[in-house]
């Protein structure tokens, strides 16, 4: 493996079990029934022994919508066509977006982070260039990638990651726009979990039947044209994955390099988590799963992480849009931790609890 | 039935389906795969739709939380003592409970309605004074209040709803405070669903094996003792509920004939909701169910009112802790819909979906 992630890797450390303890101690405190705010209070938890802190509160928050094009697109996977990816960009940066109304709601900054774009954007506030290639090669017909550039799409997310942290960010949500990127994730998913392509291989945006059955084909044939090697993250990337994949399970690494929870999304952003997981299984305890995406085939991928997500409101948008929600939900199960009152406090009776 | 009751019930009107289509429309031209937005989408719409007019914006969001006593404490059903439900009252107002750092996080403010607390408080910012009666009776021993008591504790609800409405907020959660409420909401429930009291009766804040069995003789006593007629709501509510489930009852009625939606909490809220539903059937559609509450039974009140909750974060605290979740999710979906770009405005192609 490359020394920089052998060292990003490496840096990665347990959660801190004394500050779990003692937040539970605080949690069971509070005016409230213990336990009684359910996964608020596990949020609430995991925020601080992330953060290595007992007392650190959300300061600022941010959903990365990593771009990127598929040349497998070409293969009429799609209901839209390849350039909407550049259109939805401008969308972002332009604020129209489901993404922008969501994350403006949950008080979120929204960054759109160019991994892979087939299109030139100007310096515009809000983007982040770091373009690895004008889009991925067609996986039905030979590699997405090489493996220098499925490394460097890591790269790209660790470094988003640590420039967000410099800035004093310190709660991450993972986000995807690429048309076409249903169609890899279902590939790495499949290799991932063991799962049949038709088991992870649904209808993306909105394809027709003939449509499903010509992309569980284009799935299938991907696996047998790349052979991708279970057992190797990167190269499962590299042959049938997609940039913004590799950026997000980037984004995740550094995440947790920098002791930042990563919110992810659904089924694009779990596929990057496969890869993040993958590489380093020590990254699971750092991730909170939004939602339950109505994409078909992302419960096997929760399943696999054995990540139960927060969320079910039967979203399939990606964008970030489920993380930006399961972003605040964190900095809410936060608060109760630090702004309830106890029973001390409040001079309220304790009840004899069993 | 009463008459200003029946002339409520007569002013609540179905929901305007023209409304509705138009809001599916717009919905439909939104810069996303036709509803990959899931139950936001529906939100939006259901907004709008009650208020009677596709422009319309969520203003002022409230959270009710009606507090009383219950004589039936006395039987032991409850991990906390009697006085907690002032002492948490005097919380509220204070600022330290879950509720209060939850509405904060969702911009909603907090009024506590004293419908029937066993204790007298002072005029305080907040606090909405309306007490029926200081608790409840027994309902192990006869009815928890009179017919004209429970009639009453609707007219507060409604009385309730109708002055915020006038202030200005057109959005509405429903929250209860109450040591021993789980017990008549599990009578209430089990009349009126037809469940066997020891399908709708749990651990309410957190009570043992002994005392869950005790809990579940005391509301098959309740139901022997009271015998309340499955086919008049009323006289449920007065035989073997209480004050916070009728006044939550009536919030619904008065919110409906406000046009207003009415988030509903979990359990206790929903024993209102049923009460509601039960006395005016049209109310279904202007109540929203915020989430699947970790109290045993609560499933079953929801498959009565044939309501999908949002939420299922393993939540049980009551409060209107989950309908002030439930709210800020609905202004969310009608955020969505009026400030998403469309196509046309983002130019933005559109797919060929099916």
């Amino acid at each position: 493996m490359e020394e920089w992630l052998e060292h990003l890797i490496g840096s990665i450390t347990p959660l801190d079990k004394g500050i779990l303890d003692a937040a539970q101690k605080r949690l069971d405190s509070l005016t409230k029934p213990k336990g009684s705010l359910g996964m608020l209070e596990e949020l609430g938890k995991r925020f601080v022994a992330i953060r290595g802190n007992l007392e650190a509160r959300v300061e600022k928050k941010v959903v990365f919508v990593f771009a990127a094009d598929h040349g497998v697109v070409e293969e009429g996977v799609s209901a839209f066509p390849k350039e909407v990816t550049a259109q939805m960009v401008y969308n972002f940066l332009a604020g129209g977006a489901g993404i922008n109304v969501i994350a403006k709601h949950t008080g979120a900054d929204v960054v759109v982070v160019d991994i892979g774009v087939d299109h030139l954007f100007r310096p515009t506030p809000g983007l982040f260039q770091a373009k690895v290639r004008r889009g991925t090669g067609n996986i039905a017909k030979g590699p997405a990638m090489s493996r220098e550039e499925a490394l460097k799409s890591i790269k790209v997310g660790a470094e988003v990651a640590f420039a967000y942290a410099a800035k004093g960010y310190n709660l991450f949500a993972s986000g995807d726009m690429g048309i076409g990127n249903t169609t890899p994730s279902s590939a790495v998913l499949s290799v991932i979990t063991g799962k049949a392509p038709e088991e992870v291989t649904g209808r993306g945006t909105g394809i027709d039947e003939e449509a499903l059955k010509r992309k569980i084909k284009v799935v299938r044939r991907a696996l047998e044209v790349n052979r991708p090697d279970p057992s190797d993250p990167v190269d499962v990337l590299a042959k049938v994955g997609g940039l913004e994949i590799g950026g997000i399970a980037g984004l995740i690494l550094g995440g947790a390099a920098s002791r930042i929870p990563v919110v992810v999304d659904g089924f694009i952003s779990t596929a990057g988590a496969l890869i993040a997981v993958s590489l380093c299984p020590k990254v699971r305890e750092y991730i909170v799963c939004a939602h339950k995406s109505a994409a078909f085939g992302h419960q096997a991928a929760l399943d696999w992480l054995g990540c139960r997500p927060l969320l079910d409101l039967g979203m399939r948008l990606g964008e970030g849009t489920g993380a930006a929600i399961g972003m605040w939900l964190m900095e809410l199960g936060e608060k109760i931790l630090h702004e309830m009152a106890t029973f001390q406090e409040a001079k309220v009776s304790e009840g004899v609890e069993t």
